[in-house]
């Protein structure tokens, strides 16, 4: 047995909750989870029943002298120093001893094993984020290929040291062997309907590094706002978004974030959905969006972009060339889903393209052709592409490596979609039963935890095409005021399907960690909300 | 028509929330209403479109000469300077003029007519909230009998002031004359399921303000844990709270709150639930609590309060002295919901003592003993109590003047309680359809808002018993990482309920003025949560 961890939660009397409403409560059970407050579970860990001591004055996280990777890795440094406070933030600055009883810690050294660390790449898809663990005394030893292992490890380091009951910080001799169970392990926010400062988006970066995720989807434009400041096409933000200063990123915003979820392991790949989803393009782009016609006249409203116009793809190319620019990862969202025909379906010029073109009345025909020539302007600037569902419903002609993303649909649908996909040889991710938006009363956290991207009927091959998922919260009802504590811990249930393996399915194991975890995330300062009944050792102190 | 305010959010664009959610948003249109940002809306409000600016340099809130309050009066010389901050805080501090353009306020007068202003005195309910209000130039009036009245319209007044295009403020001639539709306008949080900070609860104390709530119902303590320091007995907190010194309420504490909550004509009306919902209270209070039996042995856990010791009503005798010692207020909630008789019935001694009172086999006689011990006890302190609807079902004998909270069922089966208790000659108050710490997703303000504490079948007499209403917040999933934007602007939609004219029910014409009211609160510090898509002009600042 181990000692017991004792970093955050304790529920003391689970009871009722004023009488009416006590059905709907099904509690999971808490126990002594063996795992302490590990989150996501390592695929391996031993963990003993031997304490170590760690001296705030003491302790030290250094380069192996066989790491490929030394002082001059920013990207570690930074993470040595980050960690070094979540592990020791809290204490005061003299360390208190347990003299001679238990051995000490005194060292954590990090070992880069590949020739190049990759210390200042971006990560993808192929990074090597696995890493292996082993704290003994007087030093623990972190291994690892690349410096994304070193980072991951250095998360699970930290939620390995607990506080004893005189504060003082403890770690029990353990060994890991770890790494993900999917590559792409994503968050989508949605900066378009509602703005969201840049320092919410920093702290949901560093809240999905405390959860080992590694994708920020941005959702960065929509019908609603288009915050994204382009060089190339200034009028976009000016016109489109909530307020040309005060709602905007700025390219050194963008530049800013991208850094910042670097240096913690985490791809952003940005999302330009078109051709719906695109009203606030229209107000800084004239002529890029289809006039709608009421009867034999334009109506003055506008639909989705305009598809059978020259300057609308010389407009997308140059844009894509920009966003390829900005956005280094290999990945961009082409989005692609819910195009209205209503307004394409009213205009007499479409109407005659859609002859010449030989569609008939097929309107997806024209959204299809829209998209094709959007997907090859988009791989002519050597980018890989994702896109939503529905570019693959309507059977658009997609290279090979696509992503397409799932997101339609109850258990039984997207079990079919996932599985149509895979058939057809695409890579997907799942986010249908991930939509954090989506709120409802009570634990909602275990049918987010129990749903698991390859629960669909298909081969092996077909099952090695599913790369990952995405938990996605959508911003109709969320800004900065509440985005934080709805997205967290709700969001930490995915992220341990999407790395732990998958038979880690224990609700009460994980119900007993998560408890601890998310009490970590306060502390951290995040407002992760609570779970159930029940205290913190260290409350939020934010309002 | 009145000039258009600009406080807040402007919706731009209302579209779909990623398809497949689409049906279920069913938002209000935004007009622009001629109440501009008001809320709660006024009893009656005359708004001309003669605009008048206000100097950040030289406008003053001042005691009139006639009043009866004058500089000794610290609750307004507070509430002056609160007031001046919410309207100027956010200015440069060279106020831009107008000149010669529009005429000047440069002075609001408060008039206190009563010979007794209640500057020292604690709000109850029949505190006199009314005032009048004339804005014009170069002097605004407020008129009130007490300073409650002035509380409300100072809120009122800075709610007229807007920020014109160039960031000016202004406000328009207008008159104002307003007192609440109902004397009891309660929010209920709960800081057993979890401790909430005092700074959170402050917080809320200012949002309430904002909102003219006149009374937070502290629901203290619970079966999870005990934060209230009692110094007649300490072991209650000392035992019974998640922490003895990290999660408890000092009564030092407690003064502050009540202080902090009279200033902003608050008042604070503590409950103390017996004899079910005491699991906490055992643990400081040894023999207090029921020991249940498994057979004919005692199963080491206990139930509800024993009802049937001299100690029990010796200690309640003492403990409910102090707590009509700490809290000023007129009203105990006494609680006395949910009551479970499994342990009673395993008991011997209470079958003993049930057949020795005749009682038979009917618990809810016990129960009735027990309450009907409390209340004299509390009576003889010479407070009133309030007490939640079970304690009337059960046919206990309570004094006339008891308030009886509604808080069970849906609307069919509220209504009918609302009407019995109301035919029985007892004051109520409703809560049944406000019990916000139920989500769902989407606007689910519009049923809160709609909910009316008058729509049951009663005579003239019947609705004049009732008081008012409460929000309520109970505190399974709720603490200090997500309690205010759950809580606000879903609150306000009570607040205009309670305060309003009955006739006020235009969901536009509310949806219009929330929006506003919503970023009003985000822009005085408040995480209040969006309505729907959009922006404020001054976004939340903290995370």
């Amino acid at each position: 047995m181990i000692a017991l961890l004792n970093i955050g939660a304790l529920l003391l009397v689970v009871t009722t909750c004023h009488g009416q409403y006590e059905q709907e409560v099904d509690v999971p059970n808490i126990i002594n989870s063996e795992y302490g407050s590990l989150w996501p579970l390592p695929q391996s860990v031993q963990i003993s029943s031997v304490p170590f001591s760690l001296s705030r004055n003491s302790f030290q996280i250094v380069h192996s002298q066989k790491s490929s990777a030394g002082p001059n890795c920013d990207l570690l440094q930074n993470a040595f120093r980050r960690y070094f406070e979540y592990m020791f933030g809290f204490t005061k600055n003299q360390g208190r001893y347990r003299s001679g009883l238990v051995s000490e810690v005194s060292e954590l050294q990090v070992l880069i094993t590949s020739a190049d660390p990759e210390c200042d790449a971006y990560p993808s898809v192929t990074s090597d984020e696995s890493y292996e663990l082993t704290v003994d005394q007087p030093t623990a030893v972190l291994t690892a290929n690349k410096v994304w292992g070193a980072l991951r490890g250095l998360e699970t380091f930290s939620q390995l040291v607990y506080e004893d009951d005189y504060g003082a910080r403890s770690i029990n001799k353990t060994v890991v062997k770890d790494f993900p169970r999917f590559a792409h392990r994503g968050i989508l926010l949605d900066t378009a309907r509602h703005f969201l400062p840049i320092k919410v988006i920093m702290a949901n970066l560093e809240a999905m590094a405390m959860n080992k995720y590694n994708v920020f989807h941005w959702h960065i434009v929509d019908d609603n706002s288009f915050p994204y400041q382009s060089p190339s096409f200034p009028d976009l933000s000016q016109k489109g978004a909530f307020h040309p200063y005060t709602h905007i990123y700025t390219p050194s915003d963008v530049k800013r974030v991208i850094e910042f979820a670097r240096t913690r392991g985490i791809r952003v790949v940005s999302e330009f959905d078109t051709p719906g989803h695109t009203q606030a393009w229209g107000k800084g782009q004239m002529g890029l969006l289809t006039p709608c016609y009421a009867g034999d006249s334009p109506s003055g409203t506008f639909g989705p972009v305009n598809p059978i116009l020259n300057t609308t793809y010389e407009f997308m190319s140059q844009f894509f060339k920009e966003v390829s620019a900005v956005f280094p990862d290999a990945y961009v969202h082409l989005g692609g889903d819910e195009v209205d025909f209503t307004c394409w379906k009213s205009n007499p010029d479409i109407q005659k393209f859609m002859d010449a073109q030989g569609f008939g009345t097929d309107y997806s025909k024209l959204e299809s052709y829209y998209i094709q020539k959007i997907l090859d302007i988009v791989a002519s600037t050597s980018k890989g592409y994702m896109v939503w569902q529905e570019v693959f419903d309507n059977k658009v002609k997609i290279n090979p490596d696509t992503l397409v993303q799932v997101w339609k649909g109850n258990e039984q649908k997207y079990q079919q979609e996932m599985a149509a996909v895979t058939a057809a040889g695409f890579q997907t991710i799942l986010s249908s039963p991930w939509y954090l938006n989506r709120i409802s009363y009570g634990q909602d956290w275990k049918q987010i935890y129990m749903a698991d991207p390859h629960s669909f009927n298909g081969t092996v091959e077909q099952k090695k095409k599913v790369v990952g998922g995405e938990a996605c919260l959508w911003g109709e009802f969320v800004d900065a005021t509440n985005l934080t504590p709805r997205l967290w811990p709700r969001a930490s249930a995915v992220a341990e399907r999407l790395w732990s393996d998958q038979s880690v399915t224990n609700i009460d194991d994980a119900y007993s960690r998560l408890i601890q975890h998310r009490c970590r995330m306060v502390q951290r300062g995040l407002p992760a909300e609570p779970l159930y009944v029940g205290y913190c050792d260290h409350e939020y102190k934010g309002l």
